[in-house]
């Protein structure tokens, strides 16, 4: 059966993916209804009130993460409205549960402005014990992220930002490892200045600032541009040292790494060949990638990684975001940081013993995962 | 042991009392995630995307209530904040959940004003089937109950008022029934002016306009008054006919039915001697009722209901939201209307097949009440 139709055959019968069971499993007896409920529930209102701090002690919100989306640029779909968004955050709520025995909650907004998304998560926060942004266009996610960061007291990620960068850093550690690079002294080129391509520069920077350059539909992001927004200009504070207009096929000649968060077939055989020895491919666009991997791998690229499952070195989100919240819920940390994400993308790296230019990230399925990256989220 | 102890212990042990499980609990296997998560996914969101009103059909929505408070009148303690009120939310979840079956989720606010409550619940409303706003203050749960259920396409109900009015009206049913009055001719004196003495007094004066004096702390509500909110001005429109003005002392004598949902003790033995013979009192103050029932009954009262569990004649809530929103949910009603509460009562009341003094509704563990009243509910 075509995956199309089985998707919309699972969720019709099932009605949806998740639903609420109660935590007592035993029989619900009068005496426990009081306790649950009133009059015996108004004694735990009450220590909660009086210290605020004890939610988590008391109710769900210990492992409760909101699942929180738009609907502005969901999966390939671009902005679809919140009710086209649901069964992604629903399908995100399962994948927190399977691989990290995580409760969440899908939350699809009707507003669509920064300050009504901001002002809305702000509202029902005290409900949740962390934030998941997930499918919101750019560039209003990176001023969504930073002002609910500021705000909350609980942990907010924008997982497309910063899972994606997670990964791909996880994945570029083994990939120069196989290659024999170093990362500081990588020419590396981002294609896609978008929610991911932005955060994987801002990470990549911070890890061990290679020379990057970044390009987006209207070509490479230089100071000669004048059509660029906030987020794009802040990338020119650390990328394109030297300053050169142009295009891809400009640019990419001598790059050591491609990262594509960009569109399908964007990359040639030719741009490949004219790359570094060795090249190292990233063509992370879902579902088709910039170029496959058939392609690249003839034109001469050592390692291909793609959004895809069915080739190896997937660069899947999964692969990072159940830990980090784990570890975040677990640990109970207020704000994911830069060094969150480095330290999850050193564990997920170090999972995969003996790297290969088939193998640089391990699998989402790897038990070991979860338990270990949330290790590190302190 | 004592039952707030018991309550601490339990939602210490259990860490809340509800959980996200998944609705297919056969094996996930690498080709079924493809079909909830991405690629798969994204065909469902397409179907949804192009015809909103297949949400249902697709998504966990189509059973899913939010219980919505901002914390600001909890139980009988008041004005005690998002994070005090969680633990009831989470409890009327596990009502939901344990009588009616219906997935829901609590959601507390950190905004009070009416304007804020109305903004956040319609931003998420999209994630949801139904609201069930639950513990807001009066006057304005009046005005965010109105505002929402005009503006958003899902069933909203304040279960404080209209579940309490449900249930107290087919209380009042067989209660008449039991002492041979007709709800029409009674003299009803109803004490309390908030959520739930308002909507008790709308939806008697719906069912059977009968002589009605309303009371609050200040004494009674009549046309002399100038403290007066808007939903206590709008009683005026059919309570106090005769325009009395006075205490509940002057108001009580000769009166049929006493309605407290006020404060504990307020009602004496004195006053019940002044009432008609075989009166009928309705102590709802919760968790200590206007009279004890030893009391009433002491001083001639034909009839006491109250709150509490552990006495006959349990007003209780919970009898009649998980049956309304089961039949809102399945039925597709867009609002819950008088006619939607009446029909409710009216069958409440039927399922006591001999109603007596010590018997005039059921008890919230009757497993008729769901079906039937949600076979009303269209």
């Amino acid at each position: 059966m075509d995956i199309n139709e089985l998707a919309l055959e699972l969720h019709k019968k099932f009605g949806g993916k998740i639903t609420i069971t109660l935590r007592d499993t035993e029989e619900l007896t009068k005496q426990k209804l009081s306790a649950y409920y009133s009059p015996g529930v108004a004694e735990v209102s009450r220590v909660i009130a009086d210290d605020p701090t004890k939610l988590p002690e008391y109710t769900w919100t210990s492992n409760l993460v909101a699942v929180i989306s738009d609907g502005s640029a969901v999966l390939g779909l671009g902005d679809i409205g919140p009710e086209g968004a649901m069964p992604v955050m629903e399908g995100k709520a399962m994948l927190f549960k399977h691989f990290a025995g995580i409760d969440s909650v899908p939350i699809v907004l009707d507003v669509h402005s920064a300050d009504e998304i901001v002002a809305a998560v702000k509202a029902i926060a005290p409900s949740f014990g962390a934030v998941n942004l997930e499918d919101i266009a750019a560039p209003k996610c990176f001023e969504v992220e930073e002002r609910l960061a500021e705000a909350l007291p609980i942990p907010v990620m924008h997982d497309d930002q910063h899972g994606t960068a997670t990964v791909t850093l996880a994945g570029l550690i083994n990939a120069c490892k196989v290659t024999g690079r170093t990362l500081a002294d990588c020419n590396i080129v981002i294609v896609g200045a978008g929610a991911a391509g932005v955060a994987i520069a801002k990470l990549l920077q911070k890890y061990a600032s290679p020379h990057m350059i970044a390009v987006d539909s209207k070509g490479v992001i230089s100071h000669d541009r004048t059509d660029l927004n906030e987020s794009k200009q802040r990338l020119l504070e650390f990328t394109n040292r030297d300053n050169i207009s142009g295009s891809l096929d400009e640019v990419i000649s001598g790059a050591d790494v491609f990262i594509g968060v960009s569109s399908p077939n964007l990359l040639s055989q030719d741009m490949v060949r004219s790359m570094a020895d060795n090249p190292i491919i990233f063509a992370l666009a879902n579902p088709d990638p910039e170029i496959t991997p058939d392609d690249a791998k003839a034109a001469g690229a050592a390692i291909i990684a793609t959004g895809r499952s069915d080739y190896p070195n997937q660069v899947n989100n999964a692969t990072a975001f159940p830990g980090i919240f784990r570890g975040a819920l677990d640990n109970h940390v207020r704000q994911i940081t830069d060094e969150h994400k480095i330290a999850a993308a050193e564990v997920i790296a170090s999972l995969v013993e003996n790297p290969s230019a088939d193998e640089i990230i391990p699998s989402v399925f790897d038990e070991r995962l979860v338990p270990a990256i949330a290790k590190v989220i302190t």
